[in-house]
């Protein structure tokens, strides 16, 4: 991929540009403040279909039908016999008053669609989806999934309308969950890209830009629909959920190996990923949880940092590789043929995720989650090898903070750490689900292969860490960080 | 793929039908007195040349040689600066009695050309090597990835030359132990499969079966190059390299966890394998071993074997998809471009394997490993998934036995045995290996998540043990194992 050179026009919201490292972005910032441009925003929609009820289904049309309210009306559209029906009911969504109805009949009724059914489903259906779109529709997607799957197949979206996405760097649960606080503490959310892949009403940007400020996005930056499913499968495949997991995994091994119980090796590898460091990376930046170690401890980040970075540098490469060669993309239309016969299994039924049960229930205030500086500088290892990664195939510096450290952070995390892996794993999207179960072993065995070993008998290369101190993406961080107050995220 | 249905004629051979299970194959039986055969067989060829020198090149060149002695001259190519000139040239092939030469020199010399460099530089160098080979020259491959590549690239093998294949079911130093034991014990050897792609001279299969004979292959069956490529890719990516790996890396965690000392542990999981389990299989097949076992030990064993089936039924199933979907071949492609970048890791510097270090220099005459019947059923369930894979896939019945059970127990393991699990992986190809790192963990997750927790919890379901005593595999393993004598492979 090139580095895309990317600006916008909007009469509606208020672009700012603002300075990341060495390069500047264009952004719109979001807020209630702004829900009485919507309609303006969404000049010509009078109705939006919101198709589909997986992760981000239900946050969506929430989140639109309460920061619209009458001004476009809301409608969730379900395959004929979908097993959402009673879910979507239960927020308020019904057939009764035209708010809930079959997905085809929707997407014909609706001015602006967006397809959120599974990246599987999308890929069966496109062509029914495509003949059931009037002419000037706008197409919206969540993720470039369906671009990557058009390409592969030598296809391409029909020319009459517009396609547009907005991908919110969280999964839906916590779409939906910050954007309630953000009722409280405004500027609360998921902050979301947004692309314009074709614009044949003239009104794209101004209703992608619509769409992320009534989901409430705190800020919403620039892609193109290639970089964002680029970066969008890669990290999910990487960092945010297979590389967490891995790590969380192969440090669970190490500490019993060296001695600890089940319950404190529990606590030193994912009670410290997902309390204290995804907390104080979240206020503080990468470097800012660095700086609250002291003298001992940094020398332990610092070996653990770089012992771990080369093995994410080379798995996200190959990651990477394999998502824009279209095998990924090919995998998991392949699996989901096999998903009727093989069932997704489940996690948490081993042994280390039982322990984690306990030890949840277990929490008490007095009893904080420690601070590991072997799991923190392995955690933040891994992470800078997919920043860095990103960064050599020229992503926008803002999708590659939400993509490497927000979304982990400010999304995933939180979740992990009220509810388990599984908890987290699961509530991500299909596609999502498959690349964590592919690929979170292969982080596990290159760090018990590799990087433990090197730390064991003395032979780590310090230059990843004496790179990480003076990397441009620090400046990034705390860029994106003034650009929302740092709300903790509440999972119940 | 479709059941292919085969038949071959051969002047030179005797060609025997064997019955396998409810079918017939037809074969051609090996051994050192059918070498005075090989001049007819090789008729019109007056020189071999063995390109490459990796895990099949030494064991293929060496063996030939051996065989052919005055009839045909054997020359090694190599690329020009190759480190492994030093190694043929200690065995014996020399510039100076033009037995070793320059790999496109040797190409355009040569009648019948074996192409055994690596997948890698074969998909990165087959337009040369073609362009190189002279009308009417036989291309012998050992196994199908280039035709699998072509495929994928939308190429095809020249018109006006023989392709044929020639596939010994072990890794190279195999293929060269069990020839030299062949010396005093008649039969001694590693199976083959051949296929014939194309036949311009009318003389290709009579230099298939010729060339596998001179391999020192006990029986030789016949397969297509798809058939081939699809179960040999397939097999090592499942049970062969990465099943049996993730196999003993999770038993030994379950071991530790349920008490056993780390050298206990190493001994009831990797040793129970690699000795007494391979052994017992080699001579007895999977249904002698289970009749091995004694009245509480054989519901152990049952209890493994229907927890750890399902998992690799499901495994071996994707990995086939992504075989034959080209997905694997791609990646090992892009694999090859990153390997400059990124060259592939150790896995013997973890902690269990430095055990594994131990526990085999403080083997003993008395001290023999244990039978454990939770590993043998493991170890079972997953090759026999393996098997219903290839046979619903329609494979002949001596491919997916030779697949999925011979070559594991009659040339993998035992290396595995002397020389622990990363000896044994990295004696294969950089395709195989490639695989083994990418599939292991995988098979460690899924059996660790679903198959242990099954049994723990008492929740096994008993249809795949049910379904084991009475399945066809046991027959086409007895009829396999009476065509050769049982030599167990001597590894130094």
């Amino acid at each position: 991929m090139n580095s895309p050179s990317l600006d916008f026009e909007t009469a509606v919201f208020d672009k700012e540009y603002v300075a990341l490292g060495d390069r500047r972005e264009a952004i719109v910032r979001g807020g209630r403040h702004l829900f009485d441009r919507l309609p303006a925003a969404f000049e010509g929609v009078r109705q939006i279909g919101v198709i589909g009820w997986g992760s981000q289904g239900p946050a969506q049309a929430q989140n639109l039908r309460d920061s619209l309210g009458d001004s476009v009306k809301v409608v969730v559209g379900l395959r004929s016999g979908s097993r959402s029906k009673g879910a979507a009911e239960a927020v308020g969504f019904r057939e009764e008053d035209g708010t809930l109805g079959e997905m085809f009949d929707v997407i014909a009724a609706s001015d602006m669609v967006l397809l959120l059914i599974s990246d599987a489903a999308q890929a069966e259906h496109y062509r029914e989806i495509f003949a059931a779109l009037r002419p000037g529709t706008t197409l919206g997607l969540s993720h470039g999934f369906l671009l990557g799957h058009l390409g592969d197949v030598g296809e391409t979206f029909p020319p009459g309308v517009d396609v547009v996405a907005v991908c919110p760097k969280g999964m839906g649960p916590s779409v939906r969950a910050l954007y309630e606080q953000g009722a409280t503490v405004n500027g609360a959310g998921i902050n979301a890209s947004f692309a314009v892949e074709q614009d044949v009403t003239g009104r794209a940007t101004e209703r992608a830009l619509g769409w992320s400020v009534a989901l409430g996005a705190p800020y919403t930056f620039q892609t193109t629909l290639e970089s964002e499913y680029l970066s969008d499968l890669s990290g999910e495949r990487a960092m945010l959920l297979a590389g967490v997991h891995g790590i969380v995994e192969s440090l669970y091994r190490r500490y019993q190996s060296q001695g600890m119980t089940p319950d404190d090796a529990f606590r030193h590898s994912v009670e410290t990923v997902t309390g204290p460091v995804s907390r104080i990376i979240s206020k503080d930046g990468l470097l800012g949880l660095y700086h609250r170690l002291d003298g001992t401890d940094r020398e332990v980040f610092a070996q653990a940092y770089s012992a771990a970075y080369p093995v994410s540098l080379e798995l996200t490469a190959e990651i990477y590789d394999e998502v824009r060669s279209g095998n990924e993309i090919r995998s998991v239309v392949l699996a989901g043929h096999r998903l009727a016969r093989f069932p997704m299994g489940k996690i948490d039924r081993a042994e280390m995720w039982k322990v984690g049960q306990r030890v949840r229930a277990e929490r008490s205030e007095d009893r904080e989650a420690p601070l590991d500086p072997f799991t923190a500088g392995v955690f933040c290892g891994v992470m800078m090898g997919q920043v860095d990664v990103l960064l050599e195939q020229g992503h926008p510096y803002s999708e590659i903070a939400n993509e490497s450290v927000i979304e982990a952070v400010d999304s995933l995390n939180p979740y992990m750490h009220a509810r388990g892996i599984a908890h987290m794993v699961d509530n991500c999207s299909t596609t999502a689900r498959l690349g964590a179960r592919k690929w979170a072993p292969r982080f596990d065995y290159l760090l018990t292969q590799q990087s433990y070993p090197a730390v064991d008998d003395k032979e780590v290369d310090p230059a990843p860490f004496a790179a990480f101190e003076q990397h441009v993406i620090h400046g990034v961080l705390r860029t994106c960080a003034e650009m929302r107050p740092s709300v903790d995220i509440f999972v119940e």
